[in-house]
């Protein structure tokens, strides 16, 4: 395909997009639900297709994707996420707010969808039907990347999907798929594609996140590095700082809520990191000077405080008390995911409010930051940025909204 | 100065407005409200060296701005204005919502400054002062851009404003203007400085808008134009129709909540058209075909349906229902404010579920797009984007929000 011609075809989507999201908009819940149902019934009805599409993009790829492979188990527990996704309150057409003026003017703040979202992701074929069911859920259209080494298996989930939107009688371009596997494509969607697309949501690594950032002329919730910290205060339970710091870093090492980074106070690291080193069994452990004079570990090279490891490795540091945590996290952190430990009410809130983070902990794992941990039933991502949302990122995060003022005949003065 | 060396002065201002932000962010609501009082009080005092600013402002000025001029009762009221956004309470550290999961971790949703904010704004002195008030209203650090009219003028409004913030023993980084009228600066605005800048919002004219959302690279919270409607319905009634079109046009027509388009229900038209038309003394009238077989007036071309007048100028078209008037602004509108005129509740709901607008309203006036008539107390403008604030920003839209999470121990499973 030419450039010019892929051009062509992006737009058309785009605009298709806008109109079945204008439809979607207005559509009841119900309608959203049965056809998040019925796109769960349509994938389980297609697993041999997806199993063979996604056989052939196990066969191409030039690692082994543990994330990439599906099997019958994996497809019904996509489909069954979708369920849940159907039983989720409705988002769209809540009322957030509602007052009166003195004058009687009625104002509402209602939620409505975004609009049309675009999706960029990696090779992980889950993350299709996904981001298609949250998407509806909120009454967003969305056109769905997926990374190349699963496009194959991303198309034959789509398929799946459609069907299951028609079943439901909604327009199919509800949930579209880029079928290339060009990298253009992807600047397309970050162009916006003429406006019809209101939110990029990327999700992948450091270079989507950089492409997005340098390219995007849409606004993006993004998700920056996930470079958490567990502080262990001086007031710390010590049986609970080792439970909570080993679930932080050796639970999933590979999720974004992972803790990177353990800052311990100096007072009590002699007696403490011990114990903490013991329960992280098979973990690389990599220290300051403070930290090797107590146990012995590698060397943390100043790259090491602004890691994200996504593997068992943990960089540790001794500091001087709450006020040396915080300027630690403030200057290596990525505003995701940070906790301290300690039975110190007043330590933990000033850390709490203190710590420039989305989620900030007392005394629990930051394994913790999942949208389903924190109630929202589904989440897309966690968002890093500042604007619109926060945090884990569900249907009602995907939503705007809009005022209704009813009136009897107000003029302004 | 060369360009390198305000390249460097402009980053210079992003390091410092970010440590002034952090100290504001941490800083009692108490200490804000004084320093606001404080550069009340200030500007009142400096308002020899203001209105002196202002007369070589107004000397130099390529046409006769009323906007421009200040004298001491606008200077007056700008304090006055200060003074009511001290009162305002402070929206940071509110918990906005707060719940206990079953594993009992107790989550809660807190309010949190956004950072810093970078204001490009129009020949407005008075924005220079609400603008710093309402974002240290907020917890949030401001660099000001004024433009190049009024830039002697801002500059002596800034002077005042610092010193109310030493008084309150702020960091006089906390609200820092740019002073140069070189245009450059306003391209590193938009690049972010080094991603000191979290958030920037656009106050101008078509040009700034087009050039801020070709350049930035930073959140914008913008507002485009305001081509608002007036959709008068087969069931309004007729002296409503007539009162709240007349305001709705007239009683400013300059701002952005201002109608520009009347539609009106064709079965209707010929015996209300001729009301309203008679109640708009002074404005020209640019209809179509329809309205113009009623009425004579000017034939409406097809950029009058585009075209934010801000001007006592009425574009006027016949519909056929509901369903063609949403239609008209759903090619039209700005996504801004939009009102429906009926007895019909039906067709109220239906109006404004369906359009796609940041405010949409039933019987009352269009000019009722303000902040201050929403109770926000004050306002920096009006946001048509649908990602984080729509409609009114007024303190509490200029604000992000983080999870606290308090746990006792909680690993996750």
């Amino acid at each position: 395909m030419t450039s010019s011609d892929l051009h062509d075809q992006m737009r058309e989507m785009g605009r298709a997009a806008r109109r079945a999201a204008n439809a979607l908009a207005v559509a009841p819940a119900e309608q959203r639900s049965a056809a998040i149902r019925a796109m769960a019934m349509r994938l389980r009805e297609a697993e041999g297709a997806i199993l063979a599409a996604n056989s052939a993009d196990m066969e191409d790829a030039t690692a082994h994707h543990d994330r990439l492979l599906l099997d019958a188990g994996r497809i019904e527990s996509i489909a069954a996420s979708l369920e849940q996704i159907a039983e989720l309150p409705d988002p769209v057409g809540v009322e957030m707010d509602r007052w009166v003026r003195p004058n009687g003017l009625d104002i509402a703040r209602v939620r409505t969808p975004i609009g049309v979202i675009g999706m960029i992701y990696e090779a992980r074929p889950n993350v299709t039907a996904d981001a298609a069911a949250i998407c509806l859920r909120s009454g967003n259209a969305v056109i769905l990347r997926s990374g190349s080494e699963a496009q194959r298996s991303a198309i034959a989930i789509h398929a799946a999907l459609v069907r299951g939107l028609e079943d439901a009688a909604f327009d199919p371009n509800a949930v579209q798929i880029v079928a290339t596997t060009d990298r253009e494509a992807v600047g397309m969607l970050l162009s916006g594609l003429d406006g019809t697309i209101d939110l990029i949501i990327p999700r992948g690594g450091k270079a989507l996140v950089e492409r997005v950032s340098r390219e995007g002329r849409v606004p993006v919730l993004g998700h920056l590095e996930g470079i958490c910290h567990s502080y262990v205060h001086a007031a710390a339970d010590p049986a609970m700082a080792v439970d909570i710091v080993r679930n932080a870093k050796l639970r999933r090492v590979s999720i974004c809520g992972a803790t990177e980074t353990l800052l311990i106070d100096r007072e009590v690291a002699s007696e403490l990191l011990p114990k903490i080193v013991q329960a992280l069994d098979g973990c690389e452990l990599r220290g300051d000077e403070g930290a090797r004079t107590i146990v012995p570990m590698k060397v943390a090279a100043a790259e090491d405080w602004n890691t994200e490891y996504l593997a068992p490795i943990l960089a540790v540091r001794l500091v001087d008390g709450i006020d040396e945590a915080i300027d630690h996290i403030a200057r290596h952190g990525t505003g995701h995911t940070d906790a301290i430990i300690t039975q110190d009410e007043d330590a933990a809130e000033k850390f709490m409010s203190r710590v420039d983070s989305a989620i900030a902990i007392w005394n629990a794992s930051t394994q913790f930051a999942d949208g389903g941990e924190f109630g929202f039933g589904a989440e897309i991502g966690i968002a890093t940025g500042k604007l619109h949302a926060r945090g884990p990122v569900g249907p009602e995060q995907l939503t705007s909204f809009k005022y209704k003022m009813r009136g009897s005949g107000q003029t302004r003065p």
